[in-house]
Parts: C-alpha cells; sequence; structure tokens
C-alpha cells in the first residue's frame, strides 16, 4: 500500500468512526481547507520566516494536507496522478528559459 | 520510492530548473499554499458542491499539495508521520463517544 | 448619508441591477471575502512589503471591503458598531502594560 | 469626521499604545485580514447560512474590517474612493444585460 493510500485510508476511517460523511461534502472540504491553511499562515504573522513554532508546524500542515487528501478522496481524485499532470502543465507555463531566477507571474512573463 | 517522494523530487527539480529556492522561503510558501486553497475555494463560489468545474478541481487541488509538499520539504518534515500523528492526536480531542454524528469544535463537545 | 451607507448603497444596487441578491447568502458572501483576501495576498507573494503593485492594491482591497460590506447588510450589522465594540474588547485581550512592544497571541502573554 | 476616519482612528491609537507598527508592514497585514476572514470562514463550516454564531460574527467580521482599514492607512488609500472606483470598473466586467440573473465569472460571460 502507498503513504497515500495509507493516510487516507486513516482518515477515512476516522471520519466512518464518528459518522462524519454526512457533514464532508466537497464545498465544505474545501472551506475547512482553508481554515487550516490560514491557521498554518498564522504561525508566521508578525514572524520572519524562521520564527514558527516548530510544534505547531507540524499540526497545522497535517491538517491542511488531512483535508486535501479527504478531498481528493471525495472527489475520486489520484493524488499522484493530479501533481504530475500539474507539473507537467506547469511546465508549460513557466518554460526554464523565460522563468528562470524571477518570480513573475505566467501571464507576466 | 515512495508516491510523496516522487512527487517531492518532481517539484523540487522544477523548482531547480527555474532557480526558484531563493523565493521559497517558509513563509512565502505558506502564503502560496493560502493563495492556491482559495483558488480551489473560488470553484465552488454560488455553487453546490456537485457543480464546481472537475477539470480545474484537478489543477487547484493539485497546486494546493504541490505547495503543502514543498513546505513539508522546506520545513524537513515526513509527511506520512506528521498526518498521522495528527490523526493520533485528533482522536483525543475528538473522542468518538462525545462526536459521533455531531459536528461541534473540539472545544464545544 | 455615512460614507459606509453611501459604499453600501452602491453595492446593493449593483447586486440588485443583476439579479444577484439571490446568489448572496451569508456563507457564499463569506466565501467571496477569503477569496478576495486571498487575491490582495496574492500581490505580495515571493515580494517584500513594498513590491506590491498599487493599482492591484486599489482594486484587491477595494474587493474585499466590498464584500464585508454586503455581508455587514446581509446580516443586518452595524459596521462602526461592531469595530469599536470589537476595539474594546481587544483592549481586555491585550492589556497595554502586557502587549506593548511585542506581538505575542492573547494567550501567550 | 466620518465612520471610516473614526474607526481607522481608533484602531491607529490602539495599534499604537501598545507600540505596534513596527509589525504592522503592509505584507504582514495582509496576512491578518487573510487570517481573520478564514477565521469568519469558520463559522460556516459544516452549517448551513444561517446556523452560524451571531455573536462571533459581529466580532470575525470587525477584526476582518479593522484589518482592511489599517492596511487602508497603511498605503495611504482612501477607503470610498477605492470601493466606489471598483464599484464602476465591475460595471464594465459585468455588463447588466449579459450577467443579470447568472453567477458566471467576467472570463466566462
Amino acid at each position: 500500500m502507498t503513504d497515500i493510500q495509507e493516510m487516507t485510508d486513516a482518515l477515512i476511517e476516522f471520519r466512518d468512526q464518528r459518522d462524519w460523511e454526512q457533514f464532508h461534502n466537497a464545498k465544505d472540504l474545501a472551506l475547512a481547507l482553508n481554515i487550516e491553511a490560514a491557521e498554518l499562515l498564522e504561525l508566521y504573522l508578525w514572524k520572519s520566516p524562521e520564527q514558527a513554532n516548530p510544534e505547531k508546524l507540524r499540526e497545522e500542515l497535517a491538517d491542511v494536507i488531512g483535508y486535501a487528501l479527504l478531498l481528493a478522496e471525495k472527489l475520486g481524485l489520484d493524488v499522484k496522478e493530479i501533481v504530475m499532470e500539474k507539473i507537467r502543465k506547469n511546465g508549460i507555463k513557466y518554460p526554464v528559459d523565460k522563468s528562470k531566477g524571477n518570480a513573475r507571474k505566467y501571464n507576466e512573463l
């Protein structure tokens, strides 16, 4: 079993033990993902990148990934497939010769 | 090689081909993660859960997971380890007998 | 008429000319607010605070405030009243002697 | 004095009593705005629009508006001016005849 499947199974089991699937429609899962992303962001508020609390970073990043995996499962998406596909698409949006060493958005290259 | 490592390696390679690590401090990676989470959320704006564009969902969820993996790599975190650890911690915050069938937050159980 | 009322009236008129109130339930308005906040945040991605595009800042901050005003109107809230009330509450959470010169959150003072 | 100025003055006074301007660069103010927007969003998580806690809505929306006003002040922007300007621009992006009764984004009209 892959790591992704192992994590997803554990998340699904946790959800089903608590009879929570009734709340887990895709829109609310996307909301939850955003809320956790902001909790992660809060660890950097008023701080420089190295000042965030390491223990809380572990927890908040885990929460974000957890909801991303639950959303992938709800939508029937293969996580590795969509990530590798997007890397390929980004390769076209951000050709090396135009984007190397600069952080301009693709529509400003 | 695990799926997580395969995806992370591809993301790191993409970043390094473009000499982008100079921009990828943890705080800006957390910002990027939030921005992508909101682009995913936008697919549900004014809509019911089933109305989001499936092709765009694949792309936006992939973007979110991509930045989550880059952030884990930057912070030296093992994705599966932190996710499984958080599921365990959540088990304590959300005991089955208190949380089954309801969506109350842990401080309202 | 106050500035707040003038802006709110213009936003409501814009909404009603387009028959958009059917979409403007409070939850989706909160979603829209978050999406615009992230578009504002994106202007600072990979950048230092002074590098954000000034013209786009005007637009994105206006979008955030626009949805905040629409949400206040939907919820029947008086903007000045809730803001002044929260400043008072924050004064208790952040007493000057404990919070002066530091950015610690109220539960870490 | 306008309501906007009154609220902004109170926010600036609160900030200066605590010597917090040192933390309030525009990028971190935008971060704070996003974090508060997500706290507002959380009041709707797993819920229908009418189920959000009214007392907390007052607080969280006030927090969002507070940071929006602090950011406007930091950037030297006139709130009413930028909001009315954006309503005008949106009128061009969303002509009544094309957008009436539908929620399509401007690039899909």
